[in-house]
């Protein structure tokens, strides 16, 4: 993983793109790639599976970009949001269903 | 990284909400997060970083559980785009340019 | 605008492409109109005014055609809409600020 | 309609919140508020009709707003569009079926 950040830091300062990844623009920038991954699935499941990892692998990206761009570490804040997670939804009520912990 | 990946399939193993996440609903998640993650930049750029970790620890989750549901290598499928992004953006065109590679 | 829905509906009648737009694929396409919206603006505000239009009639589309299937009046619940948000956001609260009503 | 329009105008401009609508920040809540429509589908289709009113209501809203602010006649915008798949989705090669034009 290390690895591959540096690589991806390392293809924008070729480049000179840091200039344009403000964490606002790659806020927008995830969400236009989650739109075009959303279009695998318009109209039903039969998605093309180069297509989807196409758009996964841009969203990866544009995530790690703002994540070293805010100096957070990935791990840390995945593990974080679970450690909520696993107080919002305890097993007992969540378990098979898919509600929503304010709906508890 | 692996490490993460197991504690998340647990997680959901755990709450059986592997019935829940079919690619598209995956994919409707992973929007669904991206703009919670843009409502932290609506108006300005005065963001709340603590919301920026937790709508992006989200979209990192929903992306993680997609691409495993699809036995994809999330690294690979990275490294495959990046090899595919330095052929569309040679530095030469690309330097300080914004420039999506179709208008090149 | 009566004139103008009824020639969508019959746009998408003589198409056959009723079975296709349930809500959910709705929803879908108007996440995905909206992310090439944003990708209008997504490094700066050099937009493409041509392109705007195109995305941005999509938009009201998919909109108008999700209102029908659900035999919405599209007035009345933007009417409805904004009832709520004079409650929510007074004058007195809100002018000049992009304050969330949730904060006040 | 025309009236609807002038009471989203008058709203708005009673808050000042004129200073907040530039086109990049209405593209941005167009696709917050589309995220907020899908999340009524997120795992299944038993929608809250309310729920998808209301993100529905504030979808138009946002959009008439940039209309507006473009100067751009909504009715128009759309009916080009539909000139415009009208050519590109011809009755013989779109019907009963949900390819994209670009697959013709």
């Amino acid at each position: 993983m290390d690895a591959t950040i540096n690589r991806i830091k390392e293809f924008n300062m070729k480049r000179e793109w840091d200039q344009f990844h403000t964490p606002e623009n790659l806020a927008k920038s995830i969400n236009i790639e989650a739109g075009e991954l959303l279009e695998c699935f318009q109209w039903d499941n039969n998605f093309n599976l180069e297509n989807v990892k196409d758009e996964l692998a841009d969203i990866f990206m544009y995530s790690i970009i703002l994540a070293y761009k805010l100096d957070l570490d990935i791990l840390e804040i995945i593990n974080s949001k679970i450690d909520v997670n696993e107080k919002r939804y305890d097993v007992e009520h969540s378990k098979g269903n898919s509600k929503k912990y304010t709906e508890f």
